[in-house]
């Protein structure tokens, strides 16, 4: 089943009210009401049964949704009841702290490689018992290790190189820390990640209520 | 003038905005309708007209936006006119590698004092030329550096204790790169960066398109 048309800012809603959930079931709740659940995401809970309601009847009326059953569902959704593998490419400061990042494996996100073009790099072993191929092997490594997703965290100068060796290896799916738009073809993926996105949040934040 | 009541949905989009109208000004770009701009963004057109809208008339009617004047305005919006002085706690790897990350400094962020319990890491410089201090000095290196934003970069066990810290100092926002909730009171905003979100949308496209 596919469900292409669903915007982007849905997605990314879905991705937050799984981690809410997820948290909602440590805890041992078994039912919440789309309020309660839309207080605890900070968006209002029309926004929750319209994003919701875009897959199916998940609620029940009178009573909320099931923990269990709508995490399972957005988890579907989501593609995210399997694990995937990620090739980190560029082992710098912020590379090697990546691949540490508790983060990852615990949302289901599983380094299983690891790049960089750096002769003194190469062969290295990282903390996380990975060690350091040369970018020139992605695609005999890719083959090996099935690499589903490239993160990219090389400095900007080197981004759009990297992504074409992601791209003639058929890596569709990018996620990139370097500070420059990546372009890619058709069917291939890149997701930004910019931190300074959420400073403006607080500035703004300061600066009407400061 | 207030707008607390502005989504924080709308926010990020303005920050978007803001970032793309950056890149326009660089290209000697002048003028640009909603149309080309919604494209560049990845929004639709009567989303940035709507946005834009909240705080006024910045279109000229079958012309569009001028580059210079929207993001002008936007910047000023978001409290962007101004640079913002951060302080980071927990100078582990994805701490170093914050700090000397290229994006802060381009968008008007700057780290002005960093911060461990480490005895072994304190009175360290680092890269930045920055001295590690004591977090037990956070009020005074406040009261020194004007620290207005704290980035949060421990483990997640102690984060909530640096925010502790954070919120006694008065250091009104915080950036969260622990992957823990934090709870802060009234007046005190907290952004959460969480990496993998923009992983759920790369395996969502890899699940319906793959």
């Amino acid at each position: 089943m596919k469900f292409s048309k669903i915007p982007a800012a849905t997605i990314t809603r879905l991705s937050m009210y799984s981690r809410n959930l997820e948290e909602l079931l440590a805890e041992d709740v078994k039912v919440i009401s789309s309020e309660k659940l839309a207080e605890r995401c900070g968006v209002n809970s029309a926004q929750i049964r319209k994003d919701v309601a875009y897959f199916g009847e998940f609620g029940v009326r009178g009573v909320g949704y099931y923990v269990r059953d709508l995490l399972f569902e957005i988890k579907k959704i989501l593609g995210l009841n399997k694990e995937w593998n990620l090739a980190l490419v560029g082992i710098g400061n912020l590379g090697s702290a990546l691949i540490a990042h508790e983060n990852f494996a615990r949302q289901g996100y599983r380094f299983v490689a690891a790049f960089d073009n750096d002769p003194h790099k190469i062969g290295k072993k990282l903390l996380s018992g990975l060690l350091v191929d040369r970018i020139d092997d992605l695609k005999k490594v890719k083959a090996r290790c099935n690499i589903e997703i490239g993160v990219i965290s090389t400095p900007a100068s080197k981004a759009q190189e990297v992504a074409n060796r992601l791209i003639e290896a058929d890596v569709r799916a990018m996620l990139n820390f370097a500070p420059i738009q990546i372009q890619v073809p058709k069917g291939f993926s890149v997701e930004n990640v910019d931190f300074t996105v959420k400073l403006d949040n607080l500035a703004y934040h300061l600066t009407t209520e400061g």
